[in-house]
């Protein structure tokens, strides 16, 4: 079968090359995968910044949909002909984050699933929504469970409160619509009025351009009768951090995501004059995803994808992801 | 009366003047004051560099206790001869905190407690715990509810969990001893061996000296089988935070509070790769200080007073509290 | 100024009387009322049923809306001509409820509403979301406030999740409306095709005729493919708290608030069976209707009134009540 | 292998037979069982008065400590010669309860362990904290589990908060000990001084005799200045639940656990009236069992075992349970 392998850092050194198709063992199913959407982390890991001692080859790609093809001894919560998505983090299936659940994450600690066909455990996979194309349910591993633990499980964000979304990335935009369905008023920055106005018929009730006003937290202010937002789905990291932390309301809380802004460091006084809750998310368990799922199910919720390109063009779909053109999620079709 | 003012920034703005007894209006009970405690932010406002637009002059220090001399119009919650404390915050009774709730600090937003008599609104005060001193009572209002919101409400410390607690310091120790009470297991550093061998009589499991041992982040994964602490209680600030988030385990939470080590910047991306909530605590309610006493009542637990200061001397107490040579609280006694 | 009176238990001995005008004390605003609206407890006191050793005469009716006319000393919150809402349980307004604060609730504990003017303590009121008129915010403070408490604090209800809501009267009707803001599901039950008809039309996906399904328990599991409803607003009391316990998930929550079809025994072993939380719910504080009346004001809610009547109309509107014809709230001009 | 069999409802259709020893297939381990201890409702269960359509023959006893002396294939979590005890509910690992992982419960759903061999997923299973005996391990996985999540899930008891504990069971007597780890205060209720002293020595603060104080609701009010306990242990079940709803605070919690004063009905207004949350607890998950491990080898805590029995004694040690006689757990050595 044809698969992609990260052979060395940067893009020169992805190669599309033939492996065996690998057989389903005990406890696994084997899925020939349909579509895969990509993430910034997928970027930086090919580059080699985000986990430099990365063993290597590795097949690259956290986010993939597909069908069960075949079925290991012993597996039960699946049957042949099945769509299903993969969790990012197979072994965090329920309750809190640990050391242990927190190992295994697809594309960068084991193989993730740049193929034609893989073999996963039948617990590290979960059933797609059936209103879902197999491009949409591609995108929802990663961005959309991030969102969803950040507004739902960190945030508890309620009805009524404002949040502040910074871009327009995969994260941002899953959050927006998840805001609206919690009911709950989104602030939306891009660098971009028409990405902006996009936003807003995604249900933003404001944008702020942060080329025409760099001191966008200042808005956030004059937007919230002085008082700052909720919350912030902070998906910039250190670069936009200081700003989300003027933005933010005394005993708010941030969704700390992001490292799209680069590296840097960042005064936390703020944090303790303010009572503000930086809460770090990195996706989410089975369950948060199963719940996701559900309240997708029932508001037949479509993910934005931008764009979506053909297997051999992965190389050319990360170029695109890097120029940061995109809004919504990159999509590549298997 | 007798009280202090600072009439400008810096220990020779200090100054011990007379101003005339105040009287409570409806609503306020007037308290004479018995004892003060300093906390390290006393010396920071006196030196400008906490609240450098403070209006000016300002009477100093948060912390008191005394007894009630007389009821204004209204006031139900005390009587004459009654021994109270005041709340830090004195807006902020109950709840989350809020913009609203949080203006009102003593000593900083409003007139502090280094005078011989002060008129307070009732709300803002509650009783002592029979079983403490005058002075072992003035210690609670911001180091022991900042210890107790930390652990208690910000952390939700489980009996069994580790938790390490960085220095000495009032609240540092106030967290040392209410995390005996709740069960967990506590970690504690200093730059003194001999300060050790005192936390380790209050209850501490295990001292770890960061004069002899910098690295002592390493030294706390090595204690904790490599995993980290579950909760840090974080008076450093800057200058510790960044060994501290390679202490805690992936999901424990942080209660920042300090400033001890002085400003600076902090790379923040471990919050995110393990899953880390920061907290900052900023004190705490009237109802954590209700819950707090009563759990002091029940186990008679006693603060640790370092040294007891004459009213006049206030100035040698903020100096003495400057050469960090202190183990526990100072009191000033008026 | 004109007043009610219940002079005594049962329709006879509610009075319409003549007292003198009331005025502000310090802390008081003085308020000339626009409208009440009617609870079932009202009429439970009335009939004496609900607190047998209540002082009379006693004005009735808990809910109100009406103008600041007068102020009292030291009133910052409120300036004549703003429109305002009391809180329920007057001291009760934020945190958890206690003893302290539970005490004080209006047309039980102290008088009520149903009057021309009365002053109430500036901290006991809120103020009305600009789009509602008159009838429409004086529904909120019992019925809307305990349904929010119910699905936003006790059930802490998820996008996604399924709620069941018993019947059409007041509190059903604000936790229908509040659940879809919510991006959650809800089923209704309710002895008339029309109303359930009406049910869907405000939101409901599912409902249950328990005229002509009485074991409406069964139909919720088969709605639920077997598995029972995440949340139960449980109006009905004894007398449905059984089937409730059927119709409820494993791991579910019940907010229980009612006692619309009267006193009665439960066996409440499937509680422990099916691990299940059952929440006492008594109205809520004024923080938990700020914040809701922040949610109503951004999706610009309105709350169904079913009909108004003028105030001397007061008994009719109880009997009318008593009937159970409504749906929604009823409202009294004053 | 020996083998106890229920055969039938009743003791006499207890029977003591041979089975094939069992091996361990794929994922699972298997135990040579060293001590096993009893619950309450193992008896019920025994009587046909827990599951009546429970499938027979069936190997009673939910809790068993073991020596692991085979691995099947592809088991990582234990090593031959570890000792282990069994989780309750074989597949509720982590985080809240649904139906899928409330089915498997051991002596009930599937055959218990009071055999000599027992072969079970490894996923089942948790290492056995070092300073225990096997005897006292063994009484770990249904009542300490229980109380353990009463207290620290549904309670979140806090230091200096009241519990009251109705009893000297296995339950109860955990939940003294927890609670004393936790900072808390306990009344434990009794029919017998003699129990009451050695609850007093567990750490109980107050012990009412229910014999010779039979309103002991009025009791627990006097002991707490009219206001209530914080939270209720209820093991009790229908024929004390009223009582409680009498003795608890507004805003109080109620475990809601037991069984053993048989069925009946409860007038359940009260939970209205007082806020209180009544929340059914139905042992706990693996990741509850993991923690309250790490607490009670922390502290070093002794389970209280009253009486030990001989593997072929199990019949009578139930008849000993039945007989109320015991203070703490009733164990069988194998």
């Amino acid at each position: 079968m044809k698969t992609f392998e990260i052979q060395g850092f940067g893009f020169d050194a992805l190669k599309l090359v033939d492996r065996p198709q690998p057989q389903p063992r005990a406890g696994e199913v084997l899925i020939k995968l349909r579509a895969l959407s990509l993430n910034f982390r997928d970027l930086l890991i090919l580059k080699g910044q985000y986990n430099p001692k990365m063993k290597l080859p590795r097949v690259p790609v956290s986010d993939g949909e597909g069908e069960v093809v075949a079925i290991g001894d012993g597996v039960s919560r699946f049957a042949v002909g099945d769509r299903v998505v993969g969790i990012f983090t197979q072994t965090w299936l329920d309750g809190e984050p640990t050391r242990e659940k927190a190992r295994v994450s697809l594309g960068s600690d084991i193989d993730g699933l740049a193929a034609e066909f893989v073999a996963l455990n039948a617990e590290g996979l979960l059933p797609v929504p059936a209103h879902l194309s197999d491009e949409e349910a591609a995108t929802l591993p990663c961005a959309a469970v991030t969102a969803w633990n950040a507004l739902v499980h960190q945030a508890m964000l309620k009805a009524g409160e404002t949040v502040l979304l910074l871009g327009t990335g995969g994260v941002s935009l899953f959050a927006l619509q998840f805001a609206s369905l919690l009911g709950a008023k989104s602030i939306v920055t891009s660098s971009s009025d028409e990405k902006l106005a996009r936003a807003k018929h995604l249900g933003a009730a404001e944008g702020i351009n942060y080329r025409e006003t760099p001191e966008w937290d200042k808005r956030v202010l004059e937007l919230t009768e002085g008082r700052g937002v909720d919350h912030i789905v902070e998906v910039g990291g250190a670069g936009t951090l200081t700003k989300s932390l003027r933005a933010i309301r005394i005993g708010g809380s941030i969704s700390y995501i992001g490292v799209l802004s680069g590296a840097g460091d960042v005064n936390p006084m703020p944090i303790i004059m303010k009572s503000v809750r930086v809460c770090g998310v990195f996706v989410g368990s089975r369950a948060m995803f199963e719940e996701m799922n559900r309240a997708i199910a029932l508001h037949r919720l479509k993910p934005v994808v931008d764009r979506v390109f053909e297997f051999a063009e992965l190389p050319s779909a990360l170029r695109y992801m890097e120029s940061g053109a995109h809004f919504g999620k990159i999509v590549v079709r298997v």
